[in-house]
């Protein structure tokens, strides 16, 4: 029996109900194998435990969790409640921080069913390797001077390291797809990081012979994804333009609510964690319309990372017979709740079984 | 009789086609006037001056253009000849910030008869206004350490002044427009500029309390201009985070071949400059197919900015009568020349006299 122990952290706003919904599928999915399980420990870190606590996650928070198998995450920050900086850094980014999640990978692709927003979508399936522990999201930096002489300094610190990583990942990565990496850059504008992140590409690309390695500025390549997007397969990116292209990525795909993230701990020291894109939705808070679909594809690339791929693609297979049936939530464009979407979803997998 | 005299910098690649190209329109809209003309003046800077003479501008060459009326500026930089970090620090960036043309607009709404990538354009119409001089585009920084080891940082350094000078502008606009104007952050995961950012977003727009004022974090600011663009006005951005924006702008209004730019001096003491947003196309050079409305449209840009506005916009309306007869480049689907284009222009431009 594979026994996994995975923390639950359902966060802020619609994250309590997604989070619920993605486990009730992985108890489903894990019955339909037989031989696997999982227990989710529930935590209730969040912006209210912030509220109450004074802080994100307790000192003890992280020997808490450093032990389980997983951790899967819903939605994290409520500037209504706690200012994002505070919340994010306080949680989110220190979970990815201090269990060296240095990797973020995000598909983009259309699912059956779903609108992409593109008018000509032409199919396109990427997927953004983006480097999670370092760069532009850097605490270096500061102020100086009195009012209106003040000035903010913010450093980014790229590691050959790190930036290696990333890059090594996406090319691993493409070896098993399309074979081919592109590199996003900004070396014409940004002036000793990019070239610096340039080089280490062309360095590392020597060792993929076999991949097709090219480069893009930022700018052009977020303009792509808008109108070639079928140009691309693996994008290996930096924290903060990793982070722009896969809400774009989201964009297209017809709603954040559906698009999917892993943040791997590549060295097996401590738990990867699966979290969706979206945030916490304060707007649709308790109306039940939450689409559960980001979470679930997150749950589907927690398979994949278990080594359940095949189980990874039957949970895929089945969300799109079910968006592909127009059973959609209103972000989509239809009428159902998060619970009918997650209930069609289960009793389509029981009926595979 | 008001002279206007205009230093040309046609640049590389299709910069030499499209700008002579966009000249000839405002001779003609000078012709239509009566009480104008344009005098322009040729300056060689590009990669190929730059491998003839070891620089991308002489010495004397920010001394040579700075009594002109405003630069008239192709595109800059051919990685194949120049790495782009010299040939776009060595002069773009250059005159940007030598001639202190802090601000720069870029407008994105979808012209007649060109058809918009996205789905549902939903008659979008917005300007994003972006700090042009500072921010993460910052020659500060370095590298340290070798081999494995080594790591660069870069610098972005946000100036209140800079700062609070780009949303002071953006609110200016946005008083003569829809009155809405949007921030473009990320305070959520950059630690310092973007807190220093947002607090001096939440300052100024206290001065404007009839504007209506908001904040989005880039990564759903982006998504926004693929699934809601017309949700915006004016756009306030960073340096770095305006140029992704403006990109994806020309990417929903159909072919980044039609945006225009204006880099604005707005003390007066220098000349202006106005690019069109595309670079320079190295796989069409010579062709005769590139699309000569990103100059055209900027060369309208340069006419508000002399208070022509209403030869501005009848410009802007004959180009769309162009466009809407679907008279358009290969970008646009068309099979249209630059010449013919421009010359379809040209001859309608003249019948409105
Ligand atoms: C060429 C490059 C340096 C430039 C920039 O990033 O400013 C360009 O992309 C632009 O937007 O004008
Ligand atoms: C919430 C924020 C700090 C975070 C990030 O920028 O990393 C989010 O946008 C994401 O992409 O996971």
């Amino acid at each position: 029996m594979k026994k996994l122990k995975i923390a639950s952290i359902p966060g802020d706003g619609i994250g309590r109900e997604v989070v619920p919904a993605a486990e009730d599928v992985l108890h489903t999915v894990a019955e339909i194998h037989g031989g696997l399980s999982f227990e989710f420990t529930n935590f209730p870190y969040s912006c209210e435990y912030y509220l109450e606590h004074g802080e994100m996650i307790p000192e003890d928070g992280l020997e808490r969790l450093k032990d389980f198998h997983a951790i899967f995450l819903g939605a994290v920050g409520n500037i209504k409640l706690v200012p994002d900086h505070i919340s994010l850094w306080g949680l989110l980014i220190k979970l990815r921080r201090e269990f060296e999640q240095v990797i973020n990978i995000r598909p983009a692709k259309v699912l059956k069913g779903v609108q992409s927003t593109l008018l000509n979508p032409n199919d396109f399936d990427l997927m953004v390797v983006r480097e999670n522990s370092e760069g532009e999201y850097s605490s270096v930096g500061g102020r100086m001077f009195k009012g209106e002489d003040e000035i903010a300094i913010q450093n980014s610190i790229f590691s050959r390291k790190g930036t290696e990583r990333a890059m090594r990942y996406a090319f691993e990565l493409a070896e098993k797809r399309k074979k081919h990496v592109t590199s996003a850059t900004k070396s014409n504008g940004i002036y000793y990081s990019m070239p610096f992140w340039d080089e280490v590409f062309k360095e590392v690309s020597k060792d993929y012979p076999n991949i097709d390695a090219d480069s893009q500025h930022i700018d052009a390549l977020a303009a792509f994804f808008v109108t070639q997007p079928e140009r691309f397969d693996v994008i290996v990116a930096s924290n903060l333009f990793g982070d722009v292209l896969t809400d774009i990525g989201a964009g297209i795909m017809g709603s954040v609510g559906i698009a999917p993230a892993a943040n791997i701990n590549v060295n097996g020291k401590y738990p990867s964690m699966f979290e969706s894109v979206h945030g916490s939705a304060p707007d649709i808070i308790g109306k039940g319309i939450a689409n559960p679909i980001g979470q679930i594809w997150t749950a589907k690339m927690m398979l994949d990372y278990f080594d359940e791929e095949e189980l990874g693609t039957l949970l895929l297979d089945i969300v799109e017979s079910v968006t592909g049936d127009r059973i959609l939530t209103p972000d989509l464009g239809g009428k159902s709740s998060t619970k009918e979407v997650t209930n069609e979803i289960i009793s389509r997998l029981k009926k595979r079984t």
